[in-house]
């Protein structure tokens, strides 16, 4: 018996903004929008705790995302998350060239290298677009965000079924597409031989600690993913979590969520600037990605004052004063700003050479 | 890209007694004590839905079991139920000889093929007592269950430990070890090199559907299984639900329903002899396994009478004619019984030539 290989990294792929969260500090480092799930979300899994003794069944929550995106049910695996949805791809294909592009959520290459896959970056600078002549013809599974955490920027859908290819599989991590007002650039309604969409029900309705997603797929690929998955391991109130995530009521509540979010983050945006911080790319999802010299530090000065944000150095291909700002209603969004403008100085855009700085206060 | 070996096998693995469990059928088929999660428990559960929208956090249920058996923190892996135990286990493992010890629950096996090894079957026969001399010397994974589902046998602890070796990981899923009252035999609290205890919270305490247990190792393998696991694999709800169930109070409501049980087995076994069943080796386990010449009939005939027992056959090692019974309370007994006895003719014990036979009906 043997260790499976496990090559190291040079970041820690498994930090993630729940571990910046500390007590008492405002959380503008976790991409979680509702501080818990909706009351009638509530409701919904506090029924289903006298349903418990009974084994998980997924089909209703299959059904239901099938319905919720005109695919068949054998189109459909529902996942204990995301974060399950690439566990199971990671031992259930086996790739001679796996491509993840980065900069990136970063369990996906985790899980691949768990399970002992070597791994390629194709690594977006700039404004984060994606660029197809990046991704090597080899490679015969492609891991790419849309829209990207930690960038924020939405890749249209004609580029990523340019990615498609004779025995590749492409999996596009919607994770916080239904953040974005009418889900533009969605694959999850199309069905191309390997492709793969993952979706999260974690971000918009407050359920992180649930652990309810699903994954859209043609069917034989489905069937490879199911083999390979724990049996019961969606379970009863996550299935439950999905059947009502997934009806008109709770789509309607999301697309307002959704608007309401785009409003809340051009207000942030905007307020950035102010300040003379711009945000980078052009930022779709409920959170922006920005750049400052200092930013380490202003990091820790802003935990001081009593905000976490997210450090960006742990996503490969960014690097040090990298740091990704949940979008929060205005109340929130203006007391982080206020906060902020008292840590850097400089007035004007970065691009104009006044490029802030933190102020040293100690 | 190629497809991970994935060797058949003759029987369906993933066949469990909640299959066979149809509406308006009295449940005799799968292995869950009571009917709902009692109140306190309930309540716990109901008091964390607020809390659902932080990533989860296994700390303090792997303090809580820590301490309940007491092992070290680093010597604890809370998993997704015991399914996604085995699911670590055969992904982390790479062993060269597989050895899973039937009849026993299928999963284990099932867990190992789907991640490509082979899997080398001893077969307990007669009163499936464990015999360590089956076991061959090259075997560096064995899987045992104690006390065993679906024969209800419970093997000595010392057994248990002279299949230890160098080089060899051992693994004991005691899933139903809190159902024996006193816990005898369990390995649970003892520390060994390549010794893996698996527990469960299901099956005491209602909550299949929530997905919550875990295994003890050396804090080397417990490492080695983390590294596999996907993160946040166990939901918010579930770690509270261990935390709860490590408690003093449930440890005492735990040994009482463990003793219940043991007197509802009494009388289901002395009701089954009083018909001419007796029960296979000495049962341990809230569940008994009989073998009728023409028990595949009777099966049925007990659905048509209202009554859903386990079919045996889907276990390597029985075949047809085994049938497993899950232990109810004295009334669901008591009703079982009658519908039985008017199935099966003859009245003195299987061994003295009275073989009962299911009473041709139609």
């Amino acid at each position: 018996m043997s260790d499976r290989a496990r090559p190291g990294t040079d970041v820690d792929l498994h930090h993630h903004g729940d571990r910046e969260v500390g007590d008492g500090l405002v959380d503008l480092a976790v991409n979680v929008r509702l501080p818990e799930p909706p009351a009638w979300l509530r409701r919904e899994l506090a029924d289903s705790l006298s349903d418990l003794a009974s084994y998980p069944d997924p089909s209703a929550a299959t059904e239901a995302v099938a319905a919720r995106h005109r695919r068949g049910d054998d189109e459909v695996l529902v996942t204990a998350g995301a974060a399950e949805a690439f566990t199971l791809l990671a031992r259930a294909l086996e790739p001679r060239h796996a491509v993840v592009v980065h900069p990136q959520f970063t369990e996906p290459e985790a899980a691949l290298r768990a399970a002992g896959h070597e791994v390629h970056r194709v690594v977006l600078r700039g404004d984060f677009r994606l660029d197809p002549a990046l991704v090597p013809r080899e490679a015969d599974v492609v891991f790419v965000g849309n829209p990207t955490n930690p960038t924020s920027v939405l890749h249209p859908a004609a580029t990523l079924r340019g990615l498609l290819r004779p025995g590749r599989v492409l999996i596009v991590d919607e994770a916080f597409l239904d953040a974005v007002p009418g889900e533009p650039e969605t694959l999850a309604g199309q069905s191309f031989p390997g492709l793969v969409v993952i979706r999260s029900l974690t971000k918009t309705w407050g359920i992180a600690g649930l652990r309810a997603g699903y994954l859209l797929a043609e069917p034989a690929l489905v069937s490879r993913l199911r083999a390979v998955q724990p049996p019961w391991s969606v379970s009863t109130l996550a299935a439950r979590a999905v059947v009502a995530c997934c009806g008109l009521q709770a789509l309607a509540e999301s697309e307002e969520l959704a608007i309401a979010a785009e409003r809340d983050r051009a207000h942030l945006v905007d307020g950035l600037r102010e300040r003379g911080i711009e945000v980078a790319g052009a930022p779709r999802a409920p959170f922006v990605l920005v750049h400052l010299p200092d930013g380490d530090r202003l990091r820790l000065r802003l935990r001081e004052a009593g905000f976490a944000v997210r450090r960006g150095d742990t996503f490969p291909g960014l690097g040090p004063g990298w740091l990704r700002i949940a979008v929060r209603d205005r109340a929130t969004t203006d007391a982080f700003l206020a906060a902020l403008g008292k840590l850097v100085r400089g007035s004007g855009p970065v691009g104009e050479g006044h490029t802030p700085r933190v102020q040293n206060l100690g």
